[in-house]
């Protein structure tokens, strides 16, 4: 995975409005007004948020005739999860490296029980 | 999850240095000094990066004597891939409805074979 592609969805998630718009069109495709409704920020800040999101790669245009229409792209989000995930697999298993060792050697010996 | 948190989490990941200390940080507990080894920043650039980790809560300082060692804190992390999941989720669902969809209404019907 490219690295400044994970910087850039990282960084796309990394704020309110832009996950709202996310959640949103993770429901499906949406106008850019029926995506950014209600949203308590100024219309430059919007056009900016979208912006970030489209340069992440994680929201697409879709051209429906003459009107746009917003439409999530998972494979960013995807590859963040997966960079996530494998940092708490190689964490994970130190602790399962613990255990596996801890049942191997620290196993009751039934010769050592009282008779 | 407060939104606040999930802001700093995703923040934090968005940038490449930062990456690499969690990298190395999921393989185990290692000093400051291991963690950041190598990484072409000046010191007080990962000093930085060090601290936008911790107050997203990503690592944690654990004191060893008068050794300070950083341990990666999985929480947060947790957090965010479970936020990502969530809308992969969603979005997922959409095509398994038209899916459905599809199979129950769009079935060949035995009565409209040809004979």
């Amino acid at each position: 995975v490219n690295s400044q592609s994970l910087d850039r969805v990282f960084a796309a998630c990394s704020h309110p409005i832009r996950r709202t718009i996310l959640e949103r069109l993770a429901q499906g495709e949406l106008s850019v007004g029926e995506a950014t409704h209600d949203l308590a920020v100024t219309k430059p800040a919007i056009t900016k948020h979208v912006k970030v999101l489209e340069e992440a790669g994680a929201i697409v245009r879709v051209v429906d005739g003459r009107r746009h229409r917003l439409a999530l792209a998972p494979a960013p989000l995807q590859e963040a999860r997966t960079w996530i995930a494998a940092q708490e697999r190689l964490w994970q298993r130190k602790f399962d490296v613990v255990e596996q060792y801890l049942q191997e050697h620290v196993h009751t010996d039934p010769r050592e029980e009282p008779a």
